[in-house]
């Protein structure tokens, strides 16, 4: 299973990337993990009319449960033929154009930082994977 | 403004908590932090009942946007006498007898784990002040 993360701007550094480098390393060999970041919203939208499933990180997005986004991951992932990609828009946000085109999911109705966002989905995403599995990490 | 943040468990360590000092660092000059790490409800309940205005982390309290989160924290502080007091509890959560004694808040609906939950709720705190400075942070 493969999960692709598309991005606009720069890469989380320091103590972010290495919360996020823990979460990867944790769910290696179940899923591969791709990192693309783009310098623009062009770059972005040409990657992406490649990509089959798409889930778009989105502040006016739906709110769910780590439950209900675990059923959301592993179908899109089914859907998508083994593979999903997170898209996380610029600092303005997701291009218009892009709305569209997948899920809008909403992490919180609270307003994170760019920088944080992948680290708290990679989170998720290691819950998601821990809940269809059935252990004790989610209780 | 004092900010004191009570929890049960183990503190962060490692990558978690240099975020968190990184959001303590940024408020330093505006808020005094102080962080009481207690080993059991016990010993949370008896430190509570000396604090007088109170916000509870918990999957079951409200939702709120950064926002009205700016306006809670700035309010709670005055009604306080300068000093409001966040309380994380353990990983079996909240001891029920807290449940009444102030502000029960939800960062999301997802469970973040209790590792990350001190993370996120500093940089809220970090964005509540950029808020109430009206600075480009939050926008």
């Amino acid at each position: 299973m493969n999960i692709l993360i598309a991005s606009v701007g720069k890469p989380p550094k320091g103590w972010m990337k290495e919360g996020i480098e823990e979460f990867v390393s944790r769910l290696k060999g179940k899923f591969n993990f791709e990192w693309h970041v783009f310098k623009n919203d062009e770059q972005l939208i040409a990657f992406l009319s490649k990509q089959r499933e798409k889930i778009f990180l989105d502040p006016q997005g739906k709110l769910l449960s780590s439950e209900s986004f675990s059923s959301l991951l592993f179908h899109s992932i089914e859907r998508g033929g083994a593979t999903v990609t997170f898209v996380i828009g610029g600092a303005e946000g997701l291009p218009s154009v892009l709305r569209t085109e997948g899920f809008l999911l909403s992490l919180s109705p609270m307003t994170f930082t760019h920088q944080m966002t992948p680290l708290i989905l990679l989170e998720q995403i290691y819950r998601a994977s821990e809940i269809e599995k059935g252990t004790l990490y989610h209780k």
